[in-house]
């Protein structure tokens, strides 16, 4: 076997690293490594440190989670967040919410301007909070129109599935929904040209449904992933309306143009294009800045990287 | 392209919605943008709003998820829950989950009962409680019988894996068994008529584990899926003894008949019969109301939509 | 239908359960199922129960996930852990992060020891402490050279992906990478033969990114794994320095021999290998000790069983 | 020494329990001490164990402190609860704290109903929760009330204290002003005849602050007490309008007559009236049905069980 | 004045130190003070450092603090403890909460032990696992007993104060009832000459009530104090049954012989004896080994420093 | 009696609020009582309501707990903090706690700027900040001097209590200690002229502790108090080295002079000065600004309010 094992010394359970060990005072164990990690000189200049301006606000997971709970609770009030709702204080919870919502969004958009600005020392952070004020702004008065949309996205998933009981259901439980709310929430602040934070979202989506979403992907309302593991839409892909997909689909980049140092070069549409009322079926691969047109359906565990004529159905050959 | 990008002002970080929104006043903004939110008539209508009534509980993801933690420990005692387990005060530690696990599960099927129920105003919720109450006693008295069916799903695993060093590895790290437990739960519960809650226990696995067993699912003893990321088993799927599934393997519908307006209709058997002994392959698609007959085996990255016989093997064909 | 609905007395809502149950007093139900569950001769002889001896630490999912945080924190300091790190005091933070790590790791690696160890009663565990102190001294000591690695499948997965922005967006969100981390730790634990510990590390990863790498495998350099949902690696693969697989990806074993009692035999080398610069694209299935050689490609959703040789390219067949 | 002491076989290290206990069995050991201390039957009877019926809830002391921490944010915004208050969103927040606090409250009450009353197995609680709703809006209807009355204390206690440097001081840190919030609440439901809450919630602020006031005493506006600790006040007290305490006096009862059985005669006033710009200062006692009259000062260590006439001024005699 | 300020460069908001500060770099500031504060050699030779043997527990407030809520919940259950307490089940938790209480006994003795004792590197600390398994077995077994004793405190609070409404009212609100769990189990452990821990336990009911009793202390049944703030029972106090004291008393030393070194001589009785039914009012002083003889009442505000015969009364003279 | 009450409509259980309420809407009520609430325009022009800028920080109790925890670990590492510390590895911890002491103490120093001080909307608090880490660079500074005279308190109150056993039960038990940190911090933020913070530090321990210093006065070092409830210590008291309070005693003012709109005038010294050696025994009240001479000896129960001469000792007149 060519791939050497790192381990040499560990034959068996013979004389091992545990009898050198023993030998090893451990404070001076500690003292050396811990001077190794912390010789973060040639770490940072690779790209590897990632050292903090006092009083930079810093991007947190934690935080994100907090503003998709947020989320959740303005858009399906009494399916997710405050227990008791009614009627007559549901004013008064939603203004609550929307501006903890407002400033959540300043502190995580400013944090992902920082995060990614190179700023000389003594320079003021201000101009970031600035910014992160109006994008959260628009945010927050575009929150009525994602609801319209997510509004959408629930019939349509409640049209597609007969094990579907209510919208209720739907709403409560289905994957699908709650990876939406965070994909919609996050392209608007990739079109924002808010950094990290919108990839940041989706993966928290991906982790929690195993649906993959690209904040900058194209998506048109009454979208539907039924059960959705393994689902992967890819960065410049564009979806029509209606457009139904199963489990494992993937809509990737067939290969991608290097630059001349060998590395990818940024930007260039290289996704599939869906258009309205298209199903694909669960485990097909579609590759590549293709399209498959109006109305076709395409079949599970397909590999397809040419376009698909309007209206069509393409289908495995099976023996 | 045809599809419009909505955000016709961000037109390269130009002049956009930045100097626009600075002459919003911010008050106004959470005015306009919470009443708009607020206005919950036409979404209560279309079903996208829950109204609480007072006093009645609410289904909880938390809960369940503390529910699903108490089965955990009462099923496989020493592996999960209290650190400190021993012969002569197990006892003890087991009537106290035992209890605890009563007074939730009654609390989350009287939520989930209410929940679903339109009632009218003053109209009391006791009846919810008792049925309730009555559910909740039956499932604590089916304890020892699902313990001794996720006993043999335990065994199934280890067998079926050269790489499991004992029982306590799988019970321990094992993807499906996690899943079984809250589906061989679900599912008593879903054949008791409780509404929403199977489908919430079903869905966390799923998100834990990547593996989507519908509630509704009939699955037989010693059964098992190994690694399961992408597992697909659908609603009106039964699955017999001593049956084995590889990730990525979906038993879906292949199609559904609309009614009149279009909607799937409910309860109709469309998804496989794989009968005692069958060996599912990675990424197997096996679609419709077809049997898989006893001890046949269905090779991998394969779609299946018509009956496979008894003892037979199916492979995928390749240049 | 052959399969017998258990619940016998369910018949559509009528006099079901629930009047029977009425009789039964709670007090003796309780009684009674707590009594059964509580008889654990049996469960025990068979391996379903675990008792442990007075003061014998646990394994805990939620110290191995403070382990992991750790080690995140270690590894990519600015980008998880402590939110202010400054290049002055970053000497301090990782020290105290160092010493704790080794401390969890002392605790958890004696954990495994005693669960997977009969003694007789009265013996005592220092044994597993001493050793288990050795072991976390050299993973210790083992920190930088980890992290080096890991710095290589950052630039791996930066330099295979268009959509990527720069390193801090590929530490901060790819899942391989948080699989990875958990996957080299676990790696080095199993290779130093602790039980359990390392599969419960890596099956936390594949709860979180979908991503099953098992703790067995070998994986040299500037590895790395696109978007990742359902990726399976097994227990003997090998896998070559710059190797890329893209979601879907299984590396199996295709069957596996059964001893005199039909229980697999252990240890046999069963899954792949795949030697350098190696790229296998979505959903592709590889099954067996196979060889795919230096350079060679793979095409999505492939059922693979035979070697591949290298610098060649199998793709799927389609009408 | 005429109090034996009971531990007879502590004698000085030699054979002491220690060695009696090793042949102990420790299961025998926890299994009649558990018969013992379960045995609740005698211990029911005379009123030390509380069985509660299914479905009561319980008075909470931690809900009792969020209560109490509503209450502080109700009265005092900007100074307590959330951070960012503004007056655009003051609304908002005062809704949903309001909401809450009615929420809580009805809960708490009606748990101090079920608590103090004994119900026939099977009656039903409604009736506690009806009356609870009641009582509950009544505190909310009162909340403007108590407002206007607590600014005065923070004026009273602002004018009485040289040390104080402005209102924001005093609402922040001061001991009186976190006491009179639990009093002044605790006073309301306790004229409304709700059981338990009133003392708890005074038990509370007298374990934060050491300050005692019985939730019956009856205090005027402009009310202030210096530092406070060891500050007693009783449950039939009397205070006017502008009085002023300092820490450790006692308002107290000289004696108590006995029924035919030895118990004390409930709710006969036995405690002293201040009328209005009384001032005491510090570790005076005033005992019994006495009256200190308008304006008058009593000073400091002193013992006082008669009246003192309005406008004078008694203090200690001293060598 | 005499006294001079340490600050002598703070005048009056003119150049201070912040101008200084200015060019001070803050890393050398940590720096410094980092080496200063860590130089710990000459502060453990004094007893100002305590640095811990591998593998010794910690006495832990916040353990202690669990150990009192598990006595709390044993000793009064349905009043403090788990919400739902019935008599079917009852056993079942009381048995959990023994369990856990001698476990945590178990470890927190173990680690007052450790601390106080000088062990050499490398010596066992098993014999003080030993010590204290047999030391909380005795606890375990005290249980019963403690609680008779605990119930004729409840009657005696409640016969000495009109303002009582029932027993449930005295166990749930009254300080004394708190300090006395507390006491009569730390008065245990002193007595078996567990270090640390039984002063930790009465100094957390100090803070809690502001009543301080010494675990040295022997206290009678049937007793009480009232209100209790400021409340002092020295460590050598010997009191006997149906003693009731006010608010504020007192009950210490006069003096204290020094030894050669000027330290005082330890263990010597110092404090008062209260024979059976002696009742002191509040803020009484009494000091030194004198004696209140059965049935003696002890007025406020008293300075006593002389034995006190039998069935007097003793009072303030008042001008 | 005089005192009406304002429940008139409270007769013993007749027609209530109860029946009045129940006609009363209560989503009206919640309306009203909300705008009544929320019209805080009146409240804060009287200073009831404090209006939080953008992005000021505010003073957080919680924090400044967090604040004393670090300070206990860095004055007394082993005694507090953190469980394991070992020499070798103490200077990262020690470094760890400096560095987030630091972070900690400028936000909430701040926080205290910000909230005093009256800006103009738009003002940049950035000044606010910069004298924040100058105070708290200062603070840093005077860590090891603040530790060496908390370590001759601790000699102090161990030499002053023949019950003590020990320095660690000292440090980790006794009240004066807990206060003493909170004090002498205090001191120093107060001398710095920080506002709001000093008082908070110095009320949280008075709740812990019942010992009530004011962060303006002026403390030698070798300074105890004995058991403590109820020690009160005003403003501008100087007190010299070596002296001993017990609990109970008030150092106050005995009167002071009031302003042409009646308000007390701040900053007169008013409080006593105690030079070095002198003993104040338990609920002695010392009053006004006089002078307790070097070695002078009050006895307990005294009401002070004239000079005690160096050396002489005065005691309570007793009949």
């Amino acid at each position: 076997m060519r791939y050497e094992i790192q381990y040499r010394y560990l034959i068996k359970g013979t004389s091992g690293p545990f009898s050198l060990m023993k030998s090893t005072q451990q404070p001076d164990l500690f003292g050396q490594v811990v001077d190794s990690l912390s010789d973060c000189t040639g770490m940072q200049r690779q790209g590897f440190f990632h050292e903090y301006r006092d009083s930079d606000p810093l991007p947190s997971a934690s935080v994100l989670k907090d503003i998709i709970d947020l989320c959740r609770a303005i858009f399906f009030p009494g399916f997710y967040g405050r227990n008791c709702i009614s009627q007559s204080t549901l004013k008064y919870t939603m203004g609550v919410q929307v501006e903890s919502l407002y400033n959540l969004l300043v502190k995580q958009i400013a944090a992902g301007l920082c995060f990614c600005t190179k700023t000389a020392e003594g320079e003021s952070n201000d101009p970031f909070f600035a910014k992160a004020q109006d994008i959260a702004s628009y945010i927050i008065e575009s929150l009525p129109r994602l609801r319209k949309t997510l509004e959408t996205d629930v019939v349509a998933a409640f049209n597609g599935d007969p094990a579907a009981t209510d919208y209720g259901e739907v709403i409560s439980c289905y994957p699908i929904i709650k990876t939406l709310i965070n994909y919609r929430l996050a392209h608007e602040l990739y079109m924002l040209h808010v950094p990290l934070i919108p990839r940041m979202l989706t993966e928290m989506a991906h982790s929690e449904t195993g649906i993959d979403i690209h904040p900058g992907a194209t998506i048109g309302h009454h979208f539907t992933v039924d059960h959705g593991t393994g689902v992967v839409i890819g960065a410049t892909c564009i979806i029509g309306n209606n457009v139904k997909l199963y489990q494992g689909v993937t809509l990737g980049a067939r290969s991608f143009p290097l630059d001349d140092q060998g590395h990818p070069i940024k930007g260039i549409p290289r996704h599939p294009i869906l258009e309205d009322d298209v199903i694909v079926y669960s485990n097909a691969t579609i590759l590549g800045r293709i399209t498959i047109g109006k109305g076709a359906i395409v079949g599970g565990n397909l590999w397809v990287t040419e376009d698909v004529p309007a209206g069509t159905r393409v289908v495995q050959y099976r023996k």
